[in-house]
């Protein structure tokens, strides 16, 4: 007498293993509405405590996907995309997308939006002046038949059940199960019909996997349920105990996107996406060797390729191409202040947490998911850790709405970034590659 | 930036322990429904999962008590009841609650419906005409404080947090968990404001738990946490693997209670009631040793007091009185059949469940809770396990509405008594018993 909702989810309760039709009917559930808020919620606890086999989580995944619609192939392009767990100061997918289309393989990116101290792509898009990051299906296609590459947030065509799990996730405490997350990724993955995907997997402070084990986790999770559904998933896991680059906020991230097309980007910024890109080039099959796509890529950051790629893409989506070469016409927050070190020494430690969540504090990232953000303010770090410094020479500049946020982050910064006797330093940015192939 | 029914979800979930002031916040959120039903359904998974310390489920218990109304006592009588967990053929509380409260001891009983297979004492009441069991608070005080006993439904002021757990544990997969299970049950009787209460935890095919390690689980469970919340629970396990009397059906049953009134009981169901009946006797100091409480009961039930405080109870609550010495007043179904043995022998088994569901095909039980059932339907057994029958004897006779349904009954009824060389046994009808203290 018992519903089928309810027996399934004995089922999982009792550890057992849900056919791929039982995970159907429930993504059915989620998004015919058939399925109650109640069950969901126990649904995914039941997840949480009992754990998917890898072949629950690719069709769980694969249901996701199907939940909405999958993006058609456009001529005999490869397609390749990049996704990041989140991290702080983490722009790389602004370049890699216009550098990775300018070698000629399609990136069609759908991204999401920033929570907490975790930064979003498609935040730091729109700070770029008249930047659309919402397009239907057919506007995404022609961006990416035109420029290589299209940048958007996901409809509510894209892997709707996704949509309504991620919310109970969030209210239910059940947010940290390696195939909840796992089939999240990768449902809005899948439906970019891509040919490969390169995850990159932040540990340490800032990430979501703060622990080395979690993250590992994590990362062959997703490389095993791609591998499962159809997807070759090549990931590296990558520091998170450290800002990436200098910038810090969704304009002065785009600035210094900016400054890297123009061959003076910070020196963990551009390796990162080298060797992003460089993973990305052999999933599309470009390049043979990881040396080969590396020399390509910089090539292409070298001629002004990038930069170009980059200027079509946003004037097709609308926004002003001219930020590329003046990244002073994205406008700048009226209050700036200096963080002076208190004493001279060494950059001990830049912690990304604290780091993040000033710029939270300072209107720049959000606490809730329907909160606005701002997109001029920030913080620039003019130091990296391990750096030697004089008393009172500036660490860093904050970008503020008002004198007193600015007062506010100043300190905040100023405990982000202690002055020790002996350099701090930082660990390897990439510590971990494994490359999965699809139907492995 | 976590929700706090998301954080008390997520220390279930890892395997915390929940303090009383949380838990009193989640059950707070239960009846001002500020906590969703995603979150109560994650909750409740994660407690199936987790589990719950003793010191929990008590704190659970007394929320959920103090989520509504608790009776007053009334003068210095002492209070006692008997909860079953429920099974086929279990009309002990018709009896017991005139029987003890002849012995002077208050008997504020608040019952549950049957749903499946289970019976259950308030539609068992409603088969006699007129009888009321929703009786506001007042009314339930006036009759207890005349007859000495009430028996109703419990109302929207009792236990409410208990009404929409419960719902959602049935719709959720998350029935089967101890503490959910014993938190429910206490929390309705703790709201009956008792000196004791016996519990009467059945095992075996009918039963909620079929297996001897989960019900001595329960009934551990309910002790100590009786115990933990300041009630005394003296627990019974009792067998469910046969039915109890020879009665099926709600008027049948009352008529069957109205038969031991008179001294003409089954022996199993009378030796259940004076077993029970010594416990609440003990549990309200009537008596100091079981052989007491025993001969006072059979006594009473001997002398004609019995049949006397349940006319009066009847009468109080709207009922036809007669009943108690004309059963035939209920009325009868208007087809009957008798069941015969397909060869001579010996009844090899009489299977509960088999007649349970028989009788909700009948129309006497529900699917759902909202169904209505049909008083008049059901089996009578004239024969139990191991009594030696000719060829063609009757051992049952079914009561139905229609022919159709009379014959399908008779089938299932031949199906659930099958005829061997050998007799079959009954396991003993109490295999446990297990007495705790308030406050131990």
């Amino acid at each position: 007498m018992l519903n089928h909702p309810a027996r399934l989810n004995q089922k999982k309760r009792d550890g057992g293993e849900l056919s791929a039709a039982e995970i159907q009917d429930l993504v059915r559930g989620v998004v015919d509405g058939s399925l109650g808020d109640a069950q969901l919620g126990a649904f995914l606890m039941a997840v949480c405590k009992s754990g998917m086999t890898s072949g629950e989580t690719a069709a769980l995944t694969l249901a996701m996907r199907d939940s909405g619609r999958v993006l058609r192939r456009l001529g005999a392009r490869r397609r390749v995309d990049k996704h990041s767990t989140g991290g702080v100061g983490d722009k790389t997918s602004l370049l890699l997308a216009p550098l990775v289309a300018a070698a000629g393989v399609h990136v069609p990116m759908i991204s999401g939006r920033g929570l907490g101290h975790t930064g979003g792509t498609i935040d730091k898009l729109e700070a770029i002046p008249g930047y659309r990051t919402s397009l239907d299906v057919a506007t995404f296609d022609t961006v990416l038949g035109d420029c290589g590459f299209a940048m958007a947030s996901a409809g509510p065509e894209i892997a709707p059940a996704d949509r309504r799990m991620y919310a109970t996730r969030d209210v239910t405490g059940t947010v940290e199960s390696i195939p909840l997350i796992t089939s999240s990724i990768l449902s809005k993955k899948l439906a970019e019909n891509l040919d490969g995907l390169v995850m990159d997997v932040k540990v340490g402070r800032a990430a979501f996997m703060q622990r080395r084990s979690d993250a590992e986790r994590l990362l062959h999770g997703l490389v095993d349920t791609g591998a499962s559904a159809g997807l070759a998933v090549t990931a590296l896991l990558t520091d998170m105990d450290h800002p990436l680059g200098r910038a810090l906020g969704n304009a002065l991230e785009v600035a210094e996107v900016a400054r890297c097309c123009r061959g003076d980007g910070p020196a963990d910024l551009v390796e990162l996406v080298l060797q992003l890109g460089s993973e990305m080039l052999l999933l599309a099959g470009v390049d043979r060797d990881a040396a080969a796509a590396r020399s390509r890529l910089q090539a292409l950051l070298r001629d002004g390729a990038v930069a170009a790629s980059w200027r079509r893409n946003i004037e097709r989506q609308g926004g002003d191409p001219r930020i590329v070469d003046e990244p002073a016409r994205l406008g700048t927050a009226p209050q700036r202040l200096d963080v002076h070190a208190a004493s001279a020494g060494f950059v001990a430690d830049v912690d990304p947490l604290r780091l993040g969540h000033a710029v939270v504090d300072l209107g720049g990232g959000r606490r809730q998911p329907q909160d606005a953000v701002d997109p001029l303010v920030g913080i620039e770090l003019l130091h990296v850790v391990g750096d030697a410094v004089a008393r009172g020479e500036p660490l860093a500049v904050v970008h503020a709405r008002t004198v007193d946020a600015a007062r506010q982050a100043v300190q905040a910064v100023a405990a982000a970034m202690p002055i020790g006797e002996r350099p701090g330093v930082r660990a390897p940015l990439v510590q971990l590659r494994v490359a999965g192939r699809a139907g492995g």
